[in-house]
């Protein structure tokens, strides 16, 4: 009876184990067979930026992190704490190291961090870009704003503003390209759509408060008529809108700027900045995560079609913007 | 004994009917608290085109099977049997009157279908636009190919072909969005990349087999020195190629077109095209489905954010091209 006992606890505890190690210890469940998409918390992907504690990377966290929610797997944030290149690479190649499920970068430039990379897609790991591209890069896909069409949006709100007539000036960084394509849209939509306006000047403004200022300055001294500037990048932003109080010419002309820095935000407030262009970030982080994922599960167009060279993913996603006024700038200080 | 044994059957069939209802029973859980995305089975979706037979639909439709297939929703195929804009708009109005989960449609002119649209984004249904879009629509997204980047890459291709350098012209179709950007993209290339290589003409294939060999010949008459030719779409394609044949030039002229019908493979085979432009279409299918399953389960920027009238998921989506020589044209026959 004993015995018996002992038999029947042996059989039901092999019986418990076998049940055990086929919930619990087995590989993923193949997705294909089974339906639902959902990973492993021990599935590790990493977002690396430059600048690691700017404003705009908290949004695309977010996204990152909500996406991991959603497939039940971790990340982590790493990046370079300055505006330095090497110290980009440096962190990239830590992480590579790693061999991570996955790398979310945003590249401080478009050629420096290509080589590093490929590194990593050559050695199997899963790489997006995000925000910024690397030319000649192998990831596989871009995530960011078409910035073109970012500029044509603006151009079409200062349109708007200054019903559709009068002269207007651009502040920029001539030498990046995210912000000769937002110039570029800019240009071509107020030169194309709008016959009473005019595009009297492009100015540098060296993405820097003090130069957009001095620029701005200049700009009003030789085109007294000037009714508009719109500025590519945020802190140029604040420069145009510094000068514009220090001449005081608030509200005589109409300004534009980029991004939601809390200090363009504070200037929308006080009338110093009509609009400013807000990119999606949240998405950004999000779909860099969801893509990334199905790269590490192998549920890509490449493994379903089985065509050498084909793109997995989509090769570039414009994630959209959405202009930001007086009547709307409230929602933008939470985020 | 009897009354006791009766209590405890009730109380116990009370739990078991308790527990099924919480498993299986209940609402779809909430993937914010669970993780994992996964719909119901009872949740259809709809695919919606025009001449639906068309083989291009072949491959979108199967990238929307697969993604439903990952996801545990469900399908359903409606198209315009015809090239006929009322009858793509009654069968949308069919669909729209069943309710579906979400409604992932291609229009067959960038115009006509915009109201009808808009009446099933009103009536809360998520849309999205893939392959070809609809002016001023309220659908969420649009997934297709960037056609300006696509004839960009079919003019570093040819001039690869032709060693950077010779006349080149381009057969398109005139009066169509989705052609103005691929002529544009290839033009602009190679008038920006290539100093020794010249276009010489751009002529009306009218999407049609012998009106594309018509223009053929007119070209090849005017231009005894040409070298290459990128036609814009498949039926022109073919009729180049026809023209080529019949003029005894095989081989002699480059050629480049568009899409992987049957037809274009062939000749690709046969030497007659050089190279076409296959497109992303598995990619565009999948990302509708997986798009509007967001919009369905409000997994959105929108909803995370809470901010008014932020896109709640990326506006573009450029499923990106490869292209198909006589390398790998074997892999496209299968799809």
């Amino acid at each position: 009876m004993k015995k018996l006992l002992l038999i029947y606890t042996l059989l039901i505890g092999s019986f418990m184990l076998y049940v055990y190690n086929v919930h619990f210890k087995e590989t993923p469940p193949n997705p294909w067979e089974t339906g639902g998409l959902q990973g492993e918390i021990t599935e590790t992907y990493v977002m690396v930026t430059f600048q690691a504690g700017m404003d705009f990377w908290k949004n695309t966290l977010k996204g990152f992190e909500d996406a991991a929610q959603l497939l039940n797997v971790s990340i982590e944030y790493r990046g370079a704490t300055q505006y330095d290149v090497n110290e980009q690479i440096t962190v990239l190649e830590q992480v590579i190291a790693k061999n991570p499920a996955g790398i979310a970068i945003t590249a401080i430039n478009p050629t420096d961090l290509t080589d590093t990379i490929n590194k990593a897609v050559d050695a199997g790991i899963p790489v997006v870009l995000f925000d910024a591209g690397a030319e000649g890069s192998k990831a596989s896909a871009l995530i960011s704003t078409d910035n073109y069409k970012a500029g044509a949006k603006a151009a079409h709100k200062m349109a708007e503003l200054l019903q559709e007539k009068g002269e207007v000036a651009v502040v920029t960084n001539p030498n990046q390209l995210n912000h000769q394509e937002r110039t570029a849209g800019f240009i071509d939509t107020i030169s194309t759509d709008y016959q009473s306006m005019k595009l009297v000047t492009v100015e540098d403004g060296m993405g820097d408060r003090l130069a957009a200022r001095e620029a701005t300055n200049v700009i009003l001294n030789n085109h007294p008529e000037l009714e508009g500037i719109f500025v590519t990048e945020a802190n140029g932003g604040i420069g145009v809108g510094e000068a514009l109080r220090l001449s005081q010419r608030i509200g005589d002309l109409k300004v534009i700027s980029f991004d939601t820095d809390k200090g363009t935000l504070d200037m929308i407030e006080e009338g110093l900045i009509d609009a400013t262009i807000a990119q999606g970030a949240w998405n950004m982080g999000y779909w860099s995560l969801n893509f990334l994922f199905h790269l590490q599960h192998d549920l890509t167009q490449q493994q379903v079609n089985d065509i050498p060279g084909i793109a997995p993913l989509p090769t570039f996603v414009d994630t959209g913007v959405t202009i930001v006024t007086k009547e709307n700038v409230q929602y933008y200080y939470a985020h």
